[in-house]
């Protein structure tokens, strides 16, 4: 029998009502003759509160404990669940992730899933059961400790339930109602997609398209699980939200899937640095001990063995930034004229697998992007994306022009 | 290494405060040189929440996703504790019912402890954990699903432990300061008991002063575990609440040791029944069909082959009562010329083991009763209690004057 996997994140299991409407769902999924893993995170908001009493009791907290008492909102929703669908007449049961077991590292508050033995769930299904269903987020380490795999973790959950029991796919059901060319709320053009390919939404996720964790494509990349992104708040065809697949599955598709934007950024340039064998490595090796996320990196062309370095971070890590910089300077690692800041930049980027195949996007990209008179700061480049920090005041119009020039509002 | 089992129940870890002062009050006794056990409830509140979310999901539950659910609320406090003990330098871990294990049978909701191997928890006793805080009230069945205890179960997991563990003591810290001789709402001449006999406690808990969990004293006087109630709102010295031992650990005490009542009886008679052997097994055969728990029974004596059949039974369930007699005699099984039902009854008991070598309890217990003029309407006895059935009007009167008549306002 196929087994199908099935993810309700916590807005789609906030309430007794919501949990109703999610098992409906599943009952569709089971009248089609799926065996079905239902995978469901906490109550909205749950975690968060539990979350907060830690912190209040321990604010350097066991982080052993941490999960001991954070995964515990998950428990509820998955017991709920089950009894729903027993309502239903379905049969159902709850697992806890050390029942399963979800066998994971010990990195307690961030573990990673090592192996999901699918032998327990199967027996059960044999047995007449038809849907399993599995607290996200929770797994159990080598100890016999609770372990959570981290914010967002039920994502990953799901993705590895439906690798280990080589699920026919993988439907993710949350609040929005799929993958779009651009966030709708920005520009009206926006364009559900009906699939992306697993590393354009790997570059949209990590580039704050906060519908995936990023984690949990990476997983479904590797083990070529066919992901769908759908809403658990409208009635759903088969053929609904948006499937992120092998890009051998999709057809025929634009040359760029997506435009992507990251609001509060900040840009750095060190003047006039003293160019020297080592010199990149002094400046983000003193960035990186300091946590700082640095994204961008540009260096300009040497003259008389100085140069300019400039590169991007969150504008929240600025002052962090600033700090481990001039301590270098201090310490006599790196010498520089001066240190610009500029926490007015927002980063836009266009992400296509067909980029590979067709040159001249950056043309078009910057040739857009010109006659809308937005000035490039810095431009980056990877295999399947391009991107550029702007003034922010620029941000809307540029993905908005952007989504206009390379034709995202029609489908391919 | 001498270990002491301390139980905190709802409303004493209602909030992180309240945990924080309970933490304060296992700091001391850690420092007095004991290894300890916590046994913790969920905080108030919490399971009767989760319990309505249950009902409200599904009326007639499967019992062992209702003990999914409503054993969580547990998990959350017990890994509270434990971080707020190892923000205090106390070593200690929160340890769930199934990783101690404590091994239950599978009757869920109601659920017997088996065993519980002490053999993981005095491993890390032995590597320095000084602290073990149990999730009370759960555990796992030999299917390796969560079971609970049934309400007020987390009592009974700590007297469990004491056994388990040979503990020095189980002190149940709890909203009041002990045990007293009778409900102080009602006779402001109450007193609390320094000692209390296991049989005594029995009889006062069944009786309806809620202090502990009829089971857990069933259990402490089997396993012969030091109980002792105290507060935890109140510094405690080493001789605070009260301990209920074995008779043997109480040097004197008075022929009667408290004044139980229950307020909401129904006396129920039926009037003329054909007398003839087996009628008794026909009443309370269908009494116990119907789910009547028939607390008090009286025979009168049988004339011309007819008697009269009285039996109480707790108010709400005088319909069932009456549905099930009815139907018994539409079947045939019994006759009976009227059922006369008086639900304005009132239990009131004297509890006492020196019942068991002093005569004459009962006649002044009647005599104190007939002084205020208060008619008695049924009587039983056990080897150390008296109850009778009252006027509900009574029913404080009848308190009072048996708490002056037995002397209990002073100590023995």
């Amino acid at each position: 029998m196929s087994v199908l996997v099935m993810k309700f994140g916590g807005t789609s299991v906030a309430t007794l009502d919501r949990i109703h409407r999610a098992a409906k769902r599943v009952a569709v999924e089971v009248a089609k003759g799926h065996e079905v893993i239902v995978i469901v995170s906490a109550m909205a908001g749950k975690t968060n509160e539990l979350v907060g009493w830690v912190n209040e009791t321990s604010p350097m907290y066991d982080a052993r404990e941490y999960d001991a008492v954070t995964s515990s909102g998950e428990n509820v929703t998955a017991g709920l669940m089950a009894l729903r669908l027993q309502e239903m007449d379905i049969p159902a049961r709850s697992w806890q992730g050390w029942q399963v077991p979800v066998q994971t590292t010990s990195a307690h508050g961030a573990a990673r899933i090592e192996d999901i033995p699918p032998e327990n769930i199967r027996a059960k299904f044999a047995e007449g059961m038809k849907v399993a269903v599995v607290a996200g987020f929770q797994g159990v380490s080598p100890e016999g400790r609770i372990t959570t795999l981290g914010r967002g973790g039920s994502d990953t959950t799901a993705v590895a339930f439906a690798a280990a029991f080589d699920a026919v796919r993988c439907d993710i059901y949350t609040d929005v109602d799929g993958v779009y060319t651009t966030d709708p709320r920005i520009c009206e053009k926006a364009r559900k997609l009906d699939r992306i390919a697993f590393e354009e939404m790997l570059e949209l996720a990590s580039l704050g398209a906060k519908v995936l964790q990023t984690r949990s494509v990476e997983l479904a990349m590797r083990y070529k699980v066919k992901l769908r992104v759908l809403s658990s708040f409208e009635e759903q065809s088969d053929d609904a939200g948006t499937l992120v697949c092998d890009e051998e599955d999709i057809m025929e598709s634009n040359v760029v899937a997506g435009v992507a934007y990251s609001r509060d950024e900040a840009k750095m340039t060190l003047i006039s640095v003293a160019d020297r064998p080592g010199i990149a490595s002094a400046i983000f090796g003193a960035l990186a001990d300091a946590s700082v996320n640095v994204d961008m990196i540009v260096q300009n062309i040497s003259e008389e063995g100085r140069t300019d370095m400039t590169f991007s971070c969150p504008n929240d890590q600025v002052m962090r930034a600033e700090k481990a910089v001039e301590a270098a300077r201090e310490r006599g690692d790196i010498r520089f004229n001066d240190l610009v800041t500029d926490t007015g930049v927002a980063k836009v980027s266009v992400v296509g697998i067909g980029m590979r195949s067709h040159t001249g996007v950056a043309a078009d990209m910057f040739k857009a992007l010109a006659a809308e008179g937005i000035n490039i700061k810095v431009i980056t480049t990877s295999e399947i994306k391009i991107s550029v920090l702007i003034d922010r005041k620029y941000m809307e119009l540029a993905v908005q022009a952007l989504h206009d020039a390379f034709g995202l509002d029609k489908a391919a």
